[in-house]
Order: C-alpha cells, then sequence, then structure tokens
C-alpha cells in the first residue's frame, strides 16, 4: 500500500476558527484512488514545526499532501521552509509570473512586490497550475517520495488536485506495482441493513483479503466495498468481482454509486425527461429549494417555491381551504397532499413537491411531536404521500427531512 | 502557556469518511481558555500508532486531549492501550456499573458481557461522567501531565467536557499559574482593512505581548485580539484593557462579537422589535430563507417567502410588471426594489428582502457578468437597495448573497 501522510500547515485551524474540510476531502479522495492514510496532522505557521513534522512524516510516508501556508503575507511560511529543507533555491517562474500580470491588468492593476513572489518556486520542484489563486501548487519529488505543497483555500487546493494532483498519485500507484485497497460506495434506501445482508448473501470465503462494511444512515444504509489487489489493476479486478456479486442482488434498492448528492440525481433525471418542479416547503423553510438548485442549470428544471410558515399564508398563497387546516391541521396527509397539487398548479410544473412538518423545538404535540413530517410529491397523474418521524435537533430533523424528501422524489422519477 | 494536543482515534476520520468536527470544537474552546494548541493529529484504530503518537506528543505537551476508540467492540482499543502504556490495571467503577444495569433495565434488556467491560477503567485514572453514553471519560495524570480520553460521538464528548473537561484544564491553568492568551473576535463590517487599521491606529507598544489580526473575509474584516498575561487572569486584565481602547473607536462598525450567525443577531433584533420579514429570492432559491429559520422561534417573525427562478413567476407571483422586466432585465435595482415591496405586501409583513442575481455558472453578460446581484430591503418608509459583486463558483455565490444580504438587513434594522 502506499501510505499518503496529509498535514496542514495553519494558525487558523489550530485555533479552531475554521473546519478542516480539506484533510477529510484529500482523505476521502485518496482512500478512494487506493492508498492508505498513515496520518492527519496539523500544526501552526512555524518554521521549526513544519521542519519537525517533515522528519516525522517522511520516514512513515510515500506521498505528502500538505495544505496552508502559500499566501503572500509574511505569516505564509511554508515554501521558504520547504525549500530549505529539501535544500533548493527559489528560482523565477516566467509562465506563472505572466499569469500573474496578466490577472492583476485585467483588474487595472500593477503586479505588486509581494504577490511577484508568488512566482518563485524551488528550482527542483514542479509547478502545479491553480486556476483560483495566486499562489501555484509545488511538486517534489525526493527519492522517489511526492511532497505536495498546495494553498489552504478549499477552492484553490480541489482544482490543483482534480486537475493534475490525483493524476501523479495513480502514476506512482501504477509505477510502484504495490498492493492496493479501492473504495467504493453503494447507497441503498429503504431496506433494513439485515434485509440487505440477508438479500446479498456472501459465503465466508467470498470476500478473502476485501472487505465490505454495512454503514447505516438517515440516507439508508450504504455499503462500502474494500477490493483489496497486489496491484491497482488488481484492486480494480477484484472490486469487479465483488460489483457484478452484488449489484445484481441488490439493484432495488440502489440509489446511487460513490455519493453523488440526490440532487444531481434528481437533476439529471429532470433533464433527460424534460419535466419541471416547483416545490412547497413549510418546516424546511427553503431549504429543499436551496439544496435541489445546488446544482448548475437547475433553473432548466426547477420553476419556484413557495415558503409557507402559517396557515393563513397557506391558505392565501398556496390556496389551502381554512377548513381542511382546521380539520387535518396543518402537518397532515391530506394538507400536504393538498400542497404538492396546489404548488404544480400554481407554478404550471409537472411535478410538485411538498414538506410540512414539526422542527421543533417548540411546537409539537402528543400526537405530532417534534421530527412529525408529511411530505408528498403529485404529477398530473399521481399523488403520493409519506409520513416521517424523525428525532433530533432542529437542524438534523430539517436535513433529514431534505435529504429523505429527495430520496422519495428520486423513486418516484424511476 | 499550557500546551495542549488533540489527537483523534478512528479509521473513518483517517479515510475521509466523517468531517473531524471534535478537533475543531475542542481547539476553539481550549484556545478560548487561555491554551496553546501544539497539534491536531489524527491517526487509525491501531495500538502500535497510539503508542508511537504518545511518545511524539507526551514530550511537547502539557495536556492531551484523546477522543474515539472507546466503545464496546473489538477495534475499539484505547482503553486498552492507554492503561498499558501508563502501567497500570483495569478495574470496576461500580457506580458506572450500577449506572449501566440501570440504563439497560430500563429498556428492558439485561446488561451484556461486552457492555460491561465498559465499566472497567485504569486504577489510577478518574472517571469522567458521560450523561448520554456507555463509555465514561478517563482523566490520566502523568506527573503533572493530564491526559483526557473521551468517546469520539460528538454529542458525548462535548458532554464530558463542559461538565468536567474543561474545569479540570482551567485548574491546571490557574495552579500553574503559567502564562496564557485569551482569544476574542470582533466582527466588523462596512469597512476595509486599511480603514479599520487608521480608525484604530494603534501605537507601537500597545500590544506588548498581546496580538491584533485583521481577518477579511466575505462577512467584512474580522479583528482577532489574543490578549497575553503572565497568568490567565493577567491575561484576562489585558484582554479588557485592549477592548477598551478599541471597542469606542470601531462600534460603529461592529457587527458580533465572538462569531454569533447573522442570523442569530437578525432573530434577536426581530423579537424585541416584534416585526416580521418575507422574502422572495431568485439566484439564491431560497437558501436566504432556510438560514434565517435555522433559528429555533423564527415562526416568530418569518412569514415565507417566494422563490421565483423565471421571469413568468415573477410576474405572476410576485406581480412584477412584464413591461418593467423587458425594460430593466430582471437583475436590476428596479426589479429588486419591486420585488421586495410587493413580497412585503404579499405577506404583509413589515420588511421585505429581495435577492435577485446571477449565480453561474451560466447566464452571464458582458454588462452583468455571473455574480451580479441586486439586493433590496424594504419597510413601509423606506427602500434600500445594494449592487454586490461576486466571483467565484456557483455555491460561494450564493452563499457569499446570503451572508452579505445578512449583514446589510442587521445594518437596516439598527
Amino acid at each position: 500500500m502506499l501510505k499518503v501522510s496529509i498535514l496542514s500547515i495553519g494558525d487558523e485551524i489550530l485555533i479552531g476558527q475554521i473546519l478542516n474540510s480539506n484533510s477529510k476531502w484529500l482523505a476521502e479522495k485518496i482512500t478512494q484512488i487506493g492508498c492508505s492514510i498513515a496520518k492527519i496532522n496539523t500544526i501552526g505557521d512555524s518554521s521549526n514545526e513544519i521542519i519537525s513534522e517533515l522528519n516525522i512524516l517522511l520516514p512513515i510516508s510515500d506521498i505528502i499532501v500538505i495544505t496552508g501556508g502559500l499566501g503572500p503575507t509574511h505569516d505564509d511560511i511554508t515554501k521558504d521552509v520547504l525549500c530549505n529543507y529539501f535544500n533548493d533555491k527559489l528560482i523565477e517562474n516566467n509562465t506563472w509570473t505572466k499569469k500573474l500580470i496578466d490577472q492583476f491588468n485585467q483588474r487595472g492593476m500593477d503586479l505588486s512586490e509581494r504577490n511577484k513572489t508568488q512566482a518563485f518556486i524551488p528550482s527542483r520542484s514542479t509547478l502545479l497550475w491553480n486556476d483560483f489563486g495566486t499562489a501555484p501548487g509545488m511538486l517534489f519529488n525526493e527519492n522517489g517520495k511526492l511532497i505536495f505543497s498546495l494553498p489552504g483555500v478549499p477552492q484553490e487546493m480541489v482544482n490543483i488536485m482534480e486537475n493534475v494532483g490525483f493524476q501523479k498519485i495513480i502514476d506512482l500507484l501504477n509505477s510502484s506495482n504495490t498492493e492496493s485497497i479501492i473504495y467504493k460506495n453503494i447507497q441503498t434506501n429503504n431496506i433494513p441493513e439485515s434485509s440487505l445482508a440477508d438479500l446479498i448473501d456472501i459465503k465466508e470465503d467470498f470476500l478473502g483479503n476485501s472487505s465490505l462494511a454495512f454503514l447505516p444512515s438517515y440516507r439508508g444504509v450504504k455499503l462500502r466495498i474494500g477490493a483489496y489487489g497486489e496491484s491497482k489493476s488488481q484492486a480494480e479486478k477484484e472490486l469487479s468481482r465483488i460489483e457484478n456479486y452484488l449489484i445484481p442482488r441488490i439493484d432495488n434498492y440502489i440509489i446511487s454509486f460513490d455519493e453523488r448528492p440526490f440532487a444531481q440525481i434528481i437533476s439529471e433525471k429532470l433533464i433527460i425527461k424534460n419535466k419541471t418542479l416547483a416545490i412547497a416547503e413549510s418546516c424546511t423553510a427553503g431549504l429543499l429549494s436551496a439544496t435541489l438548485t445546488d446544482i448548475p442549470g437547475s433553473s432548466k428544471y426547477f420553476k419556484g417555491s413557495i415558503v409557507a410558515y402559517s396557515n393563513d399564508i397557506k391558505n392565501k398563497l398556496l390556496n389551502i381551504n381554512n377548513e381542511q387546516l382546521e380539520k387535518y391541521g396543518a402537518v397532515s396527509k391530506e394538507i400536504a397532499e393538498e400542497m404538492s397539487n396546489n404548488i404544480r398548479k400554481i407554478f404550471n410544473s409537472d411535478y410538485g413537491i411538498s414538506i410540512t412538518g414539526i422542527a421543533g423545538p417548540s411546537g409539537g404535540t402528543k400526537e405530532k411531536p417534534v421530527g412529525t413530517v408529511w411530505i408528498s410529491i403529485s404529477s398530473a397523474d399521481i399523488t403520493f404521500s409519506k409520513l416521517l418521524n424523525f428525532r433530533g435537533s432542529r437542524d438534523m430533523i430539517r436535513e433529514r427531512t431534505v435529504q429523505s424528501t429527495m430520496v422519495e422524489f428520486i423513486k418516484f422519477l424511476k
């Protein structure tokens, strides 16, 4: 296995000002490629700490991915420390200087001396192109070990890794011919863990050195395959073998592969069908709409939504009969179904989705406790509705409602 | 300074399956108490790795906070490894056994052998009460150094630290009479970094060993005070001294202290004023509504919203004149102002907020590139509007629009 360590440099992570989402993203992607993560460490912007950490990580790692400390200000020291550590010297990269000059000129500014230093990189390192920032990434190759130095801004780090970084890791993996584990996730829904296990019915020696984990969550049970091989290509073959066995057995329950967001799946389905959607939200107050429109191009199918908190507004804007609201209560099958049908008509869309529930912390009753949510999905022909029951905080109830509604909509579109 | 290291143990963090929110939370809280964080490290559930990490961290730390690996299953090994590392032996804690028995009985179950082992802790460690789980926390005191071992479940870890953990750290801090730095954040807005620096006009020797950082973001410039003292109480005095100097000078630009979310500030202001709000969103498609209703009790002031993507719907649901849409375009001062006034009237609310813009990646023109956003806020008497220009991804443009709109609304409510 190629061992990868991830090192975040930055006082703002160390003092808890920001969440280290870079490390999670890197760990997940690098694991999926088939490497193993040795350590994920965070240290401050200090020369001594960077050096002592390199001394710890280099002997136990084939690859080190460093993020942070590449900005133009005086506390950004990563580049200089690495340059000294590898006994190298900084030289100007003319392509990058030109890029910086162009970029500043476009904004009607001259390239400042401070920013000009960002075009200087250690002579033996490879410049990694950064589409979004003034600091390029750098790649050191020291005795066959790869050391990446990347900006800490998530968008820039992701850009560099997706453009060129992961390919460098894959190349090393392919050439090193070392053992490898490739992970793959299969998201299922609407089937309990035990029934899924019965359905899959794996014989004792089927997995060998590979693994299969069952990870239940409110999205449904996720299966994580860890396919082992003595090389990357062996691991890929092993993954195919396991998938070919698994997938036909559980096809009806598969929602997605590899954590593709539900909003993305919905987007693709609606575009293929050339259908449109409108939403009426109560307790989630726009969260489903915001989640579905996270996808570029969503204006093709998303017509809009109405957030109606009070009965008053449900009546006035969603044309819900006051007597019905009185009779069934706002959180009911009847009102949910009327909401999904009415919103469809108001927006003249093909599908209507509605959510009405109690997110808490107040507003619950004995019959309808906090976490009671009715959702409905309608087309001109079919009206579907479902009662959801969640526990947890307001946040969790709203988030789970949105996820579950998307799952139901994906099934509705099948 | 007391040096604290944070060590997360768990394969699920190492493979990037979950975000390490525990470490961020601990780092932030411990920094606020006045300790400094030496390292934040993550390793897998492996005995060798835990031992080698303890060997690295113990010499450089006064306190180590370990999370994870305390569950009842075979891959939870933290307790046994620590017990061996400190040459201790496990003994039963009868109070905990009784708690477990009671807890299982309440669910109509007997205490399993597997769970019973959770009541055994190293003889020289102190049990730290956990209100929410079956694994207690443990505190080791080795030659004056504190080593916490806590469950990885965030709710349980937080519970233990808030009940007893932080107090143990504060006690050590007070008794050790060591130097201390206390951090405090002040969020400003509507003033550039350089003007803020001019306004504050700090004389060379004013800060001494303390620090003042300017942290610009799309929320505005955040000031981070690091107040240094030779003891915790000295640092507190120093913080007061700096605050007393700073705050009167920049009062007009202060939005909040200590990272209180903007939605929380808005909530408090609207409740005090007893006023209501409705929102018309275009490119943000419900994200502002969802963000504002994240706050429990938001139904007191939030009446609802309409998400109108197309001109068609803007006309039909927001009563925007088609000729005006034609004349000015949907992303314009005129349409934004009409949207904020109309939504206020439709929902019969005291305030109306509107957002209309181009989140991209497509839909931009030369005159109105991606990232062009008009927002408007209206009351019966005043109509305010503002042009925002953002760069970046669709996500970033939507998120920044929502944050900036909340800032403008806070100012509008002043």
